[in-house]
């Protein structure tokens, strides 16, 4: 028996290396980290987290104020008993946005402290499909020129990076294709790339883009449109030509079912951290993998790269670690083919660097 | 102009008069009322407000620390652009759940500005269809026996009403079947009666009850299970042969689309505090009249009483106060015919006791 004894949360807010931009979100110069540390009676530790820009407040309200108080007494080692009655607890007000984000950080220190207690990676503890995961640098460059975008992915070859996505959605689609067209003379035939649209446009639009960008042979064009819109996306990959990746703004495991069910995304891509945590993730990748459908990633890569490396049906890793890296023990690493491996730790293996996190602490 | 110069919000915990229980929250005691007050540079004020019996920390940090702070300077006559303003700054945290509550407080204010700037009663500001309103008592008695289930039907009908909702989803059906019979029986032929299961349901037993509580010539079957489900709930209106209400745990437009679309429901089911408040409800209800379909209402009855006599495809109002009522002057009254009329005072025009919430402040 896992029960849980202590529960403690916390919100950081992490300053960005270099400000970030792409086309819904703007410019953006901060994010918070929002954790949940939970022990059993023995003492060992489970850590869970999430990351937002925006909403970390309630993120946190949510975790601290209903979902903590109800995690103490239960049985991490159950983390589906803990995930439903988390949900449940607050389904009329939190179903969706900020609950799948407060739900993913306890689900996440359950599974943490499940693995480790089974004195078990979590990579294998899931499964142990494969450690190695192709891991592919995503960009937030949609305010680079075509020149600072290759300067950049040059940056990303040099890091070991054999994938890149860069950022559509400028103004003028023409912008979007001389950028994409210079990546793609950049990196040569063959070389993986991917492009995301950050649901800048109308399915017409995407439509439109998606004609000219094949002609760049990317592996997907991600969130084209709206998360919302299934006939949209189904209309744009159709008709546009182009697999699509979309997920990362779904929050509920209903919403992958829809989409692939509807032919609506090629690559479904859920983060751990906002669709409601591993418990969630996981039904993810086998419903992929029953739709004969791989699943990729969003965010959170020391903790996804666990996910994937557990899942046959795996795809590309996003890596990018926002300002997190500067506060993690050991971040990942990437092999001389652009693979990143699971780490062999007990649990996920993440070390956050909690005394440099606590002049950050603002909940 | 209706610039915002001034935003306030705050959270307090009001006690039920009388506990509430239903199949799937259990036993409530208390929720959580969370409200905006945004005032002009002239000093008019308008209103907004949410309620929900959990995650109300995270509705109002999200109010208070990510919407709050963008509305100011904001043209309150302007809602549409008010309310893509704020969706959009937190979309990534929270799009759907808590979001949609914050929203709701933010956008209600606006509204409640913008028609009394105007000098309108809300209603006559969204359109002015009919002020008068059929409502119905909605009943969280669950525990109820069929003889307490009757003695409070009673009361209701004493109270005015002429439609009754009573809730379903006890652990055996046969004890469903024998409250609906009696109230049935209690009320007469041709009342109008509801039943609601709050999502108790799967499919297949939803089914089934509704072919047996169909002989009570039910209006409508409200959640008979879980709102993600279009297709379970196509099954259940087609092969149960009722007519379906749900919506009160949806937070997006596209939720509704979606449902009316696939003809998964034939009363959408808003809830004006849940949904994004009015600027999504009223659309919810164009949607609704294109689509040949009535829309009835779920909580904040004060206020959706304009909504609904602003909309010509009308259906009931649902009345249920919870313990709203001893803080708002003038409450909600019925005229013979078990009416509610929208007032025709400026704006949605409820006024709370500000003096009395006070001491129930807890944000």
């Amino acid at each position: 028996m896992t029960l849980i004894a202590k529960v403690e949360t916390a919100r950081y807010r992490v300053p960005l290396p270099v400000p970030l931009s792409d086309s819904t979100h703007g410019t953006m110069r901060h994010f918070d980290l929002i954790t949940a540390r939970i022990r059993d009676k023995d003492g060992a530790e489970g850590v869970g987290y999430t990351v937002t820009m925006t909403g970390g407040a309630a993120v946190h309200a949510l975790l601290k104020e209903d979902y903590a108080p109800l995690l103490t007494g239960l049985d991490a080692g159950r983390p589906e008993a803990v995930w439903h009655k988390l949900y449940w607890h607050a389904h009329y007000a939190a179903r969706g946005g900020i609950g799948g984000l407060a739900l993913a950080a306890a689900d996440i220190a359950c599974w943490d402290l499940k693995a480790a207690r089974a004195g078990e990676p979590l990579w294998r503890h899931l499964g142990g499909h494969d450690p190695k995961v192709m891991a592919y640098a995503g960009g937030v460059d949609l305010h680079l020129t075509p020149e600072e975008l290759v300067a950049q992915t040059q940056g990303n070859l040099e890091r070991g990076f054999r994938a890149i996505k860069a950022k559509v959605g400028r103004p003028k689609l023409s912008e979007d294709i001389e950028r994409i067209a210079a990546l793609r003379e950049f990196v040569g035939d063959g070389f993986p790339l991917m492009v995301d649209a950050n649901m800048g446009w109308r399915p017409d639009q995407a439509v439109t883009a998606a004609r000219r960008l094949r002609d760049f042979d990317l592996v997907w064009l991600e969130e084209p449109t709206q998360p919302e819109d299934i006939a949209g996306h189904v209309r744009i990959a159709e008709q546009g030509g182009i697999a699509i990746a979309t997920g990362e703004n779904f929050h509920l495991l209903s919403e992958f079912h829809d989409f692939i069910a509807a032919g609506a995304v090629q690559f479904p891509e859920p983060d751990v951290t906002t669709c409601g945590g591993i418990t969630v993730f996981m039904k993810v990748a086998k419903l992929a993998e029953a739709a004969n459908l791989p699943v990729t990633s969003h965010g959170a890569h020391d903790l996804t790269v666990h996910l994937l490396a557990a899942t046959p049906n795996k795809s590309y890793l996003e890596a990018h670690g926002f300002g997190l890296d500067a506060y993690v023990a050991d971040p990942l690493t990437l092999d001389s083919e652009g693979r990143a491996t699971a780490p062999d730790r007990p649990g996920h293996g993440i070390l956050f660097d909690w005394a440099g996190l606590e002049p950050l602490r603002v909940g």
